[in-house]
């Protein structure tokens, strides 16, 4: 079984580990020499040509994807060519345009902000004016990590992103918290949930999860079921990562969604019976999918943004590692860079209090 | 970082998860093209030739090893040059040699079998009249996994071996079970004990490990307490597994010593907060060592050896995965052959009777 997977990133990284338990092989097409999934490197080349593409394609069983990038013009040609693509064109479609995204959850039923399209200065007044002069616009396309995402409270507050296009707005939602539900669906339609998580979000990218989500019990069946529609309704192999708003009111509202593995998902690796990279592989195989359960009353991952200066992760791992006997060490394999992802680490246990300020405390070790 | 394993065998390959997750650069000298350390192997060739070995070496931070096969002259070589190598001559060189084990074992005090060395039938005449008649003979070196050992019950028994040179000659122990204590221990000398384990052998392989052992309350500090002595008294470092006997009068005796991980091992992959491979790392690299407790009440092992005739076990997956959610599968890229150790299986859970019968039926999807 030869599982090929398009982008060299730590999401392809953290699918060598069950790849090699499972013993399936991986190959990996990745943009540069020297990316963090170097050891199931077999091909570097640039993922929207689609020649490349499909010389990778040729020996494998399947192929999916690191990030949600490749263009549907090369996702098309793989498909014309009998390759299995996974997830499929469709539903990476939602994932790569916005708009596109807000149009499907909204036709499916999907509890989402109040949205709209503007192409103007008025266009986003008119928004204003509606929802108590605050809105979030994004552009439609290519914005992660909070980039291409703005709150506005004028209606000139977007002309210079207008000036490329059409922009999403949606209402500036007044949330209590952040929930992410993570489910995995294969070909043949079975579906499996991990349990709903908490993220804490700082400048608009992922710090920190816990799992599950603490005093959600009234959520839990709902997100599940909500993520679940999501995933049949847009027809989604592998995993599917459904950013949630849980509201001032206590409602689920749809922020955001992934078709890969997903940060909200990392701490599964340790934390689950089966984490979410094994979990990705299988389905996008359509092999039978394992247990989502947690394997500990509480897991937390806290991501190692930045990392430290002018070293890396395991420089650190002499102090980290005498501190923290009981936390799992992640490293990308990434230079240090502000905001960048280069690790993460989790911490499991029985008592909240006491796993929250482990993997803080371990995360600690890489700040400078 | 960067870690040299000689060898490219299944251990070096469980040795690419947690390397991966700790952003460790792994290399693998493998001694064929598509080993089951594939992924990792970064040189080919003969482990025995020190031209090739030292160039191995060079670019590494330390050299250790997925098999206790490589020459004491490479292995001098390698200090010669300045390379750490873990675990160092010395200690390789009592598990490369039976008698030289029994040898040092006996200096330190460690509880072992009546042993002697033979060199010809009336030796081992004379050691079957001082032992009931029975003995079991081993060649000191080269054996492994029941080959090299033989029961014997007559002084002429052993003549074919006899003609090669002396044998080790020890008692036929009458043992209750067989019992596996792992430690690890780093340069700096800090040792960790994972709970002692059960283990059953079938025609002398390793078949099925419970962890912790069942009922062997009065054993677990005692296994542990020997097993830290011997490595703290033969200088290893690294994963050490102590194979011990638990007696008819309850007593334990050391059977034998591998100074790597270890198959009574694996079960500390998906078991423990540290498995053997990722701790066998962090001690070679003289990194602070990991939590060694169990994640669950239960963990069982059980190898699949041989493989489904003409598949391998990622065929079997299907029917395998779907029966069986909760085990975690594990493949060393093999093909099938009789007897051979092609994967394993963990199952882990609270009730160990339900724990059992799960990880054995698991494992019985792989069998014809």
């Amino acid at each position: 079984m030869r599982v090929g997977v398009i982008g060299g990133g730590q999401l392809a990284r953290m699918m060598v580990p069950p790849a090699v338990a499972l013993g399936i092989e991986l190959r990996v097409l990745a943009e540069t020499e020297g990316s963090s999934a170097a050891i199931a490197t077999t091909a570097v080349g640039d993922y929207t040509d689609a020649a490349t593409v499909l010389a990778f394609a040729r020996d494998v069983d399947v192929v999916t994807f690191d990030h949600e990038h490749v263009p549907q013009h090369v996702l098309a040609e793989l498909v014309a060519a009998g390759v299995a693509v996974r997830p499929g064109p469709e539903a990476l479609a939602v994932a790569q345009d916005k708009v596109h995204m807000r149009e499907r959850l909204s036709a499916l039923g999907a509890p989402v902000p109040d949205w709209g399209v503007i192409r103007d200065a008025a266009g986003l007044g008119d928004f204003l004016g509606a929802h108590a002069g605050a809105a979030v616009v994004k552009t439609p396309r290519g914005g992660y990590d909070g980039k291409g995402v703005r709150v506005v409270r004028d209606p000139a507050g977007a002309d210079d992103w207008l000036a490329e296009g059409p922009l999403l707005v949606e209402e500036l939602v007044g949330f209590r918290r952040e929930l992410a539900q993570l489910v995995a669906r294969s070909p043949s339609g079975e579906v499996v949930a991990w349990p709903l998580v908490e993220t804490v979000q700082r400048d608009g990218v992922c710090a920190e999860v816990t799992a599950p989500a603490p005093d959600a019990g009234g959520l839990l069946a709902p997100a599940r079921e909500l993520a679940v529609a999501i995933a049949e309704g847009l027809g989604v192999t592998g995993v599917l990562a459904v950013e949630l708003f849980e509201t001032s009111e206590g409602g689920l509202l749809v922020n955001e969604l992934a078709m890969r593995p997903h940060n909200t998902g990392h701490w599964s690796i340790d934390g689950a019976v089966t984490g979410q990279f094994e979990q990705h592989l299988r389905a996008v195989l359509d092999l039978p999918l394992g247990d989502p359960a947690p394997r500990q009353p509480w897991s937390v991952m806290v991501n190692v943004l930045g990392g430290p200066a002018g070293r890396t992760m395991p420089d650190v791992y002499p102090g980290a590692l005498a501190a923290q006997p009981g936390v799992k060490f992640h490293s990308y394999a990434k230079a240090s860079r502000p905001g960048r992802k280069v690790g993460h680490v989790t911490a499991t246990g029985d008592d909240l209090v006491e796993v929250l300020a482990t993997a803080r405390a371990a995360a600690g070790f890489f700040r400078d």
